[in-house]
This record gives C-alpha cells, structure tokens and sequence, in this order.
C-alpha cells in the first residue's frame, strides 16, 4: 500500500509519530488489530480524527474489521522515513551539546547515527563525548559534505546558531535539529526542526501559576 | 499594568516565551520600542496575530506610539510566572536523565533550581550528577513534600512514568516536565508539559524525505 502523494498538514504529520508510539505499545501487547473507536479511546483523539488522519496516506482500515496494528506500525513507520538511515553531526560540545549528545547516541536511536561532535573550545578538540569524536568545528563544512551527512544538530548559543546553520545548508545537510533558543532561518529545500526547551518550561511555569490561582479561588 | 484574568488559549500561552525571546534580544540591542508592524517582520505573525495576543492580556500598547520594550518584557515575564523562583527535582539518573540533569542545572535556568536527583539503581545513589546529590528512589515522596517542591522532570523509561507521576502528584508537586517518551496523565490541578524529543526526530525525518522527493521531481 503505498502513501498517497498529496500533501499532508503539518499537523497530521505531528501526530504521526505518537499515533505510532501507540501503536508499538499495542505490539508489545500482542494486540493484532484496533478499529477507530478502540484506538481513539487510547490515544484520545476522536475516532473521525483518526480516520481522517489515517486517510491522509491512503486509508488503512478495512471497514468491519479495523485497522491491522503490525501493517498501520509499518506504514507509518515509512511514512515518516524511519525504515531508513541517517547519520547526524552534533555542533557545539557545551553544556547543552553534551546533553544532545548524550540522548541522541543512545542505543534507541538506533536509525540515526551520531558521526562526531563539532566544536571550537581547543580544550575539547581531540577528546571524546561519550565515546563519540570531538573535532575542530573548521572540519565541519568539508566533514558533511565528504561524508554526507544527512541531519546536523545545533547546539551552539544563540549568537552562532545562525552562521553554523548557513554553514551546514551550504555544505549539503538535508535537515537541521535546532536546540539553540533561537529561531534560524534555512533554505527551502532544508527540513528545519526546532526545539526550545526553555519555551517548553515557561508554558510549565505559566500553567502552574494559573493552576495555582484558580486553586485558590 | 495587570494581567486580566480571561482564560487565554493554550496556542496563545505557547508563542509568549518566544515573543519575550525576541524582546530580550531588542533590550540587548537598546530598543526601547516596536510597533506591532515592526514586530510582525521581526517574529513572523502578522501585525494583527500580535495586537490580538497581546491584548488577551490587558493591552499594552499605546495608539501611535508602539510597545515599550522594556514593559513588554516585564509583563510578559510577570505572566509567564517568571518573576517567582521554582524548586525542581529530576527523576531518573539514567542517560536521558543525565542529559537533562546538564541541560537544566545550567546556570542560564536562573528562576529554576534543580535540588536533586533520584534514582533506583544502587550504583549511582550517594554519588553526584553535574554537581547535584542522587538520592534514593524510594526518598522521593517524603522529599518532595518536605522540601515544598514545585516541578517533577520525568527522566525514567516509558514503562515507569506513569507511576512515578502518580508519586509525584500525592507528594504535592505542582508542575511535571515529562521527558519520558509516552503520554501520562495528572489531576486537573496539576500542571503537565510533555517533551518527546523522539516525535521531534521522527517528524524531522519525514520533512526530510518529503523535501528530498520533491526536490527530485
């Protein structure tokens, strides 16, 4: 069954690796198949949001009898590209980099893989982070393009995060993970990610606080 | 100038931590005003998206003359309950709780003070992570009690964080940052952001393949 050509939301697209998180724990359970209504019980969306979702690739479900759990697994699993390799290049070994890296080389990540760790300090250089190589942030340009690489990671400060973006675009990245608290810019035919911990915790602090208050009332 | 109490909407609670990113950087620069117009080609919104926000707060800026920087950046830090400080415990020691010990217990994270580390295996209980204590697992109710602490970071394997969520909760915790990688579920009066860096990666690579496909064409 292949997926359908149109182009999918941003939205849906959201959605895809948790309906497939789901999906993995319905394996592990031994579970063979979930009709809409079961599985919008379990994933809480409702059930005509999970068909339309679904719909979006091409409808999977076969009417009375659901959806085959290992064949919807599969399907997205493709979708997303996840049946193939990638390999990444952190940038930036500070504290944040360190943290990057050591989530990113766990054994679980196993379709994607970490070739080195970039780095100005002339401390780092030469070392190792997690058993990973820390080079010269100067190799990095000649580095992704020789070895093709496919994701480059920033984790640079904020001031930087810009440059090392540009320079990973021009030496042929195909996707950029952005853990600086900024917003980069990349060329079109660039896949961008960003990911800001710190937004991530201040909507805490802020739902936290309004919790409180109406507690009080 | 005081925050009105309408319920604001959770998209709109989302995008407040980016517009106080982008003030920071014109306090950095000795702005000391911006009109929405300058604003919308600065962060992306139209002009009309950030008039619309910012009202739902009590309206802080003056016909013909713009935002003030400085009370922009204030109120919304007042909002986003930035002015109080927090006390955080992180649970799980293992390498994504490592990852996020490092990036939390940064000295940038000034208002969030992680207290300690808690943890089940015996090896690394008694020991230190990023300079902060690794206390027994099984000290984690009374602590969080005792010492009145606010946020819980979720760092353990999928299969535990529900539990410890539920540790978490009648132990009197205020907000949970959930980093492990399924969806768990709290009391209404407690407020839950989760992070799943892995629906990250995942949609990521499917940007990544979609751009590649159309790039072919």
């Amino acid at each position: 069954m292949a997926a359908k050509n149109a182009k999918i939301s941003n939205v849906v697209i959201k959605r895809l690796p948790r309906y497939r998180r789901y999906l993995r724990e319905l394996q592990k359970k031994g579970v063979e198949k979930i009709s809409s209504k079961e599985f919008s019980e379990l994933i809480g969306y409702t059930a005509s949001q999970i068909r339309q979702d679904l719909n979006c690739f091409g409808g999977f479900g076969q009417q009375g009898y659901g959806y085959s759990v290992d064949g919807l697994y599969e399907e997205i699993s493709t979708i997303l590209g996840l049946d193939k390799q990638y390999t990444m290049v952190i940038v930036g070994a500070g504290s944040l980099g360190q943290a990057i890296t050591k989530y990113t080389h766990a054994p679980a990540r196993k379709g994607f893989r970490v070739r080195g760790v970039f780095e100005v300090n002339q401390d780092l250089i030469g070392t190792t982070l997690d058993g990973l190589p820390v080079y010269d942030f100067e190799e990095l340009g000649t580095f992704v393009e020789k070895e093709e690489i496919d994701i480059g990671i920033i984790c640079v400060d904020r001031d930087n995060a810009q440059d090392v973006a540009d320079m990973l675009c021009v030496s042929g990245i195909k996707g950029i993970w952005n853990f600086a608290p900024t917003d980069i810019e990349v060329p079109k035919h660039i896949a961008l990610e960003n990911v800001s911990l710190t937004d991530s915790l201040h909507a805490l602090a802020y739902h936290m606080n309004s919790l409180q208050k109406q507690h009080k009332k």
